[in-house]
């Protein structure tokens, strides 16, 4: 099980590997939020998002022998790059199973990561399972979860250690911690992390429209399942349900989850390109979007929003400034 | 005269204050560069510049009764705001002499930061310093200028100690460290800074063409002035010839400038969209223009830039990546 003392250790194997990403606010922002916002710059991550903590603390966890043979994982995004580089700088074989209509960019950058990419005939039925399991079995690869996986959620579990300290230094020890969430990976490890840093702080997740099972699930007191797997412009965190080890530290430690729509996704990238100067994408903006056009359902004088990645297209990005700038 | 005990002074003074800026870096960004690059994020700064920098030093070394007074700075741009949010900071009055025809938001920015925003009217002709004058004069107002002042110049050093120190835990103490040049104010400090705190290091100035003012001034071995006072989308460094006490300085410890394309500026913003997950303005990107697109004139294994600014219009940034990605 994910508990504090594999953050501290997940940690200690970050230190120099992963950036320390800064706090960062704005005048601006604050208005709009009716509180001091704070948001956690994790866009400027390696490989552009949070998930290079998780590939890192899992590759290095790894028995030397295991990890000379190799990783794998599945995963059409930010995933796949983290654990891409973690891998190369680990010298260990990486191979990542996409999607065949994935993005071009992004085969390609995971390629140029130094990885191995096995593509899957996902629209016509193919399942990656059956892709992986012979590459599994004769290479004897290690599979990397995205998220049910307690190292991994240890690795995103130190952007909480992270946010504790950095809010402490700027005066505030008391706050919602918005988290935008998927699979839960990063929001448990953050709360788990706050449990013991920051009591007084609480997180929360952000989910998209349609694509809340989290808040069903908090609701209903069990796991609960999106009615569709895609339809969201927030692709990083559509994922279909909480995870099995993600849900129960979810169902202790969370505060009720919040909603934001697409529109206000794209709004709060809108924002963020003019007031901090960083890129967000979609599902890294949905913290921060509920941080700023959901202010009724928080609670205290400050807020603080992780922007969880910013691997988004041209094409998204411009449409975003140009509605909403 | 500026030293590096002002530059350790003024460090001082903005801890806590001005944001320690993460130095960022991607592989792909290395493979252009042919080298390690290395980018230190100030448009991540409060304001979206280094100018918070120089704006905080200056009215922290201010003497109390006449900080209380007020200050008076001439800007349409990033030093405006800069000034206007260290004033407010310290509690003191400041008035920002700006063209009526600035862009309207950079305007209403420095406006909502507090300062009172006087307007001349450029085009036809009206003189700041005939607007300013009386209003110094009444009120007792002190002039924060934009580069060639001590504090300022002290203030824009802390940029090279940060440098010296984030680049040797990243292993890295000899480089070509390459700054996007106007009055020289940053370039100057960081100069001082790195003389001391990293003499392997050599700054080099970064301008856009036919603005070569500091390049053409090295080879006359004097202060040489632009032909244009504008004609370049970099607005941000467009300054017209070295600043009196900046010059000495960059004259004494700079290599050579290396001078960049409009083009070229656009294209390394894209690029830090695509693969560093920040916005920087066209004056700003200068430096880094210069370390991916100009590597047959840097020296060594590792190069540095500083990326200065990131208040960008809508319009100027799709353009950026719609052509160049």
């Amino acid at each position: 099980m994910t508990s504090l003392a594999l953050i501290e250790a997940a940690a200690a194997r970050l230190k120099g590997h992963a950036r320390r990403t800064p706090l960062l606010s704005s005048p601006f922002l604050d208005e709009i939020a009716g509180r001091r916002l704070l948001v956690k710059a994790e866009c400027l991550q390696h490989t552009g998002s949070f998930k290079f903590r998780g590939g890192w603390a899992a590759l290095s966890a790894l028995d030397p022998e295991l990890r000379k043979r190799g990783v794998i994982a599945y995963s059409s995004g930010n995933h796949a790059q983290g654990v891409a580089l973690a891998a190369r700088a680990h010298g260990a074989p990486a191979v990542i199973v996409m999607p065949a209509d994935a993005p071009k960019l992004k085969i390609d950058n995971t390629r140029a990561l130094g990885a191995e990419v096995v593509l899957y005939d996902r629209a016509g039925g193919e399942d990656r399972d059956a892709v992986s399991a012979p590459l599994v079995e004769s290479r004897g690869l290690t599979l990397i979860k995205p998220y049910d996986e307690p190292q991994v959620i240890a690795g995103q579990g130190t952007v909480g250690l992270e946010i504790a300290e950095q809010a402490a230094k700027d005066g505030i020890t008391e706050a919602d911690v918005l988290v935008c969430c998927g699979g839960g990976g990063l929001t448990s490890g953050i709360a788990l992390a706050l449990e013991d840093r920051a009591p007084k702080m609480r997180v929360r997740p952000a989910e998209p429209e349609g694509f809340d099972d989290v808040v069903r699930s908090q609701k209903a007191g069990t796991p609960q399942t999106n009615a569709a797997p895609s339809g969201s412009i927030c692709d990083a965190i559509l994922t279909p349900t909480p995870g099995d080890i993600t849900w129960p530290i979810l169902s202790r430690l969370c505060g009720t989850g919040i909603t934001i729509t697409d529109d206000e996704a794209l709004h709060a990238m809108a924002l963020a390109f003019q007031r901090l100067k960083i890129v967000v994408e979609p599902g890294g903006a949905a913290a921060l979007a509920a941080a700023l056009f959901h202010g009724d359902e928080i609670e205290g004088d400050a807020v603080i929003a992780v922007a969880t990645g910013g691997n988004v297209d041209t094409e998204v990005f411009t449409q975003a400034l140009t509605r909403f700038l």
